[in-house]
């Protein structure tokens, strides 16, 4: 299957540094694809700590219950992930699967079994067979490099057009230290959160409950808030390593520690950076739309129905159709179900404002708009006008290519 | 725009009696489209009794508030339906609109203002203007005909590529009486949505609070239980009108008399046939897909599931494709956060079983499913195994003409 590279794709790529304590190897174990690699090992220096947030879904992956297994142990030895198999819904099969490539990936990387950590995206329902790939974690634990970023973010590749990568770099005291991140997404991208993997690492000595505090808090408004399809995988897994290889840089164990807040700021970069490149190349789009609801009963409400509209089949056709089609926008906050009151109700796509408190704006200029629509970039603005609450969140438009793209997946 | 019409239409059209104590008349009134009907005036006998369901939109249109303003009274002496403009979303020019044609159509008929019914579909955002059809109903309601159902069919229609009918006797005491329907469903020539309008009549004499008790639970499994793409119009209406003309009929109050089952079993045929044509008339549909949810905790929670395997795009997609991608299957349990468990599910595309007990059957034939696939008619079943919940629900498959249809509108 090859596709065409998103238009919306990044004009460079992040030049991703080395991060001390990480060493990488990549390698084509031949799981579904050919002539690309699908298999990556991260190995870290003892003491790494480790936090993750995964998938909603009621019907996990084999990958997600043995990471949620290890994830109180709060060490991280190895991360094994391979592309083209998610080894989800593949019963005991799976179970067998991830326990043999647990107990080969600690021998390889010298760390105890609870220290592993796994990832598989690709095919749901197939038996992934670890002999494909459990013989080469020896020599990839004793080959890897740490400057091998940028063939980490291509290895977990599945229908991504291009490698998504992002780095900050942050002080903590007086210690610049560094966070990378590379994501995989593509399609089944909802919240909660994607058929998205993504791996940051940072040589912070920032210990696990504090890192579990800042990615959980972070994702929320990143990961958790963009959508390419309203579909949730299975597999859906974001961890983060810490080596405290920074040599200076002050250990942090409470969340709460104020001298983590540059690093905080600079973790919510990586993970936004990363979030929007995922919708950016979601299937087929064309477009990123920003959808932003203000004036809601309360956040939590405003985020409901932010979704709404990001999930609508109709107003993400009409985006790819440059269609200002604020209609639609008024169908989806009506059937988000959250409170709302229909004669006070504002739209603007970008700075033209359409409606106004229930009607169309006279002031409305078609002409204007239609330019608008043109840009790859789309902001929709819902203002509710009875209450403070205000979300945003980001999807891309829904075109052709989407549905060839998922119509002939297998075939 | 001229759509062919959809390859799941029905061979040929249900003919539909005259009802006692319903007159009909349509016109060309122009609001918006050239050369065919887009006024519907039903004018009912002194007496008729009258019962409504509405969308759920917190943005309903100007005419939904005006018939749930007048169902408490229970007394209806005419309908009027346009197509071509929705008046929703037209603030108070669109409550003035409503009502100078509710004191029209009130003058044109001879009854009370309360006993009006209005319906609009078409364009959300443009001011109605009255005066384009208000001149017309006093000739309209002198000229209506009772065998002029074919004609309402057509005249409520926007991007429908067929007329919607149904009809049924049934047994009221020893007294046969009639049942018909007619329904508009998802289209779009101007920017808009899955508006869906349905109108029932009969001549049985049944009193108001009964025909809204068999409306509201015969429209869970009916209309409330299809969807096209996951999308609530601002002004879905289904309406029963009931004239009591059929001579010797036992006049009913009570919704729990026994005489009423024959009646209350026809008027579900009537109301899930018209419910299916709408779905095989979605826009682009190839295929129709019923969704059956065995064995969950309870039944609401087995709708939610099937919900969200009906508005997955993913899965609609794979059936646009002809390919039966259970895993999609899976992941949309997953997603709908409803108690399951990944190791009892099983999932059956037809006859076929793919996923049994958490893994892929080992008896499922790639061969034969994918010949099913090609069918036009779809059945997916998922059987969670942990209770006796079931749900059954329908929609169509995604297709390219999808977002053609709505993303080429104004371009």
């Amino acid at each position: 299957m090859s596709h065409s590279v998103s238009p919306l794709a990044p004009r460079k790529y992040a030049k991703m540094p080395a991060i001390d304590g990480v060493r990488i190897a990549t390698a084509e174990a031949g799981i579904k694809y050919r002539n690309r690699t699908d298999l990556l090992v991260m190995v870290f220096d003892k003491g790494t700590e480790v936090a993750g947030v995964f998938t909603r879904s009621r019907c996990p992956s084999a990958p997600v219950d043995l990471c949620r297994a290890n994830l109180p142990g709060g060490k991280a030895g190895v991360l094994v992930v391979n592309s083209g198999n998610a080894n989800a819904f593949t019963g005991q099969k799976g179970r067998a699967t991830t326990s043999a490539t647990a107990k080969a990936a600690a021998a390889a990387a010298g760390c105890g079994e609870g220290e592993v950590f796994l990832a598989s995206t690709g095919v749901i329902g197939e038996p992934l067979d670890p002999a494909k790939f459990t013989g080469l974690l020896g020599e990839m634990a004793k080959s890897a490099e740490p400057a091998r970023w940028d063939e980490a973010g291509k290895a977990i590749m599945t229908t991504d057009t291009y490698p998504k990568y992002a780095t900050q770099k942050a002080l903590l005291g007086d210690v610049e230290v560094t966070i990378n991140g590379i994501a995989k997404g593509a399609g089944m991208i909802a919240p909660d959160m994607a058929t998205m993997l993504s791996f940051v690492a940072t040589d912070a000595p920032i210990a696990a409950a504090a890192l579990q505090e800042m990615l959980s808090k972070g994702t929320a408004k990143t990961f958790n808030a963009v959508t390419v399809d309203s579909d949730t995988s299975t597999s859906d897994t974001l961890l983060i390593f810490a080596t405290g290889k920074a040599k200076g840089a002050p250990p942090i164990t409470d969340p709460r520690d104020p001298r983590l807040a540059p690093f905080r700021r600079a973790l919510n970069k990586v993970l936004k950076n990363l979030a929007l490149q995922v919708v950016r190349d979601g299937e087929g789009a064309r477009k990123q739309i920003e959808v932003t609801v203000t004036g809601a009963k309360s956040s939590k409400s405003a985020r409901k129905i932010a979704l709404s509209i990001a999930n609508s089949p109709l107003v993400k056709t009409a985006v790819a159709g440059e269609d200002a089609n604020w209609g639609r926008v008024v169908m989806a906050v009506g059937k988000a179900g959250e409170p709302a009151d229909r004669d006070r109700l504002s739209i603007w796509f970008g700075d033209n404002r359409l409606a106004h408190k229930g009607e169309r704006d006279s002031a409305y200029s078609e002409e204007r708009t239609s330019a608008y629509m043109k840009r790859d970039e789309i902001a929709i603005r819902a203002d509710l006008g009875i209450g403070g609450g205000k979300a945003t969140v980001w999807t891309c438009d829904l075109t052709k290519e989407y549905v060839a793209i998922n119509g002939d997946y297998r075939s």
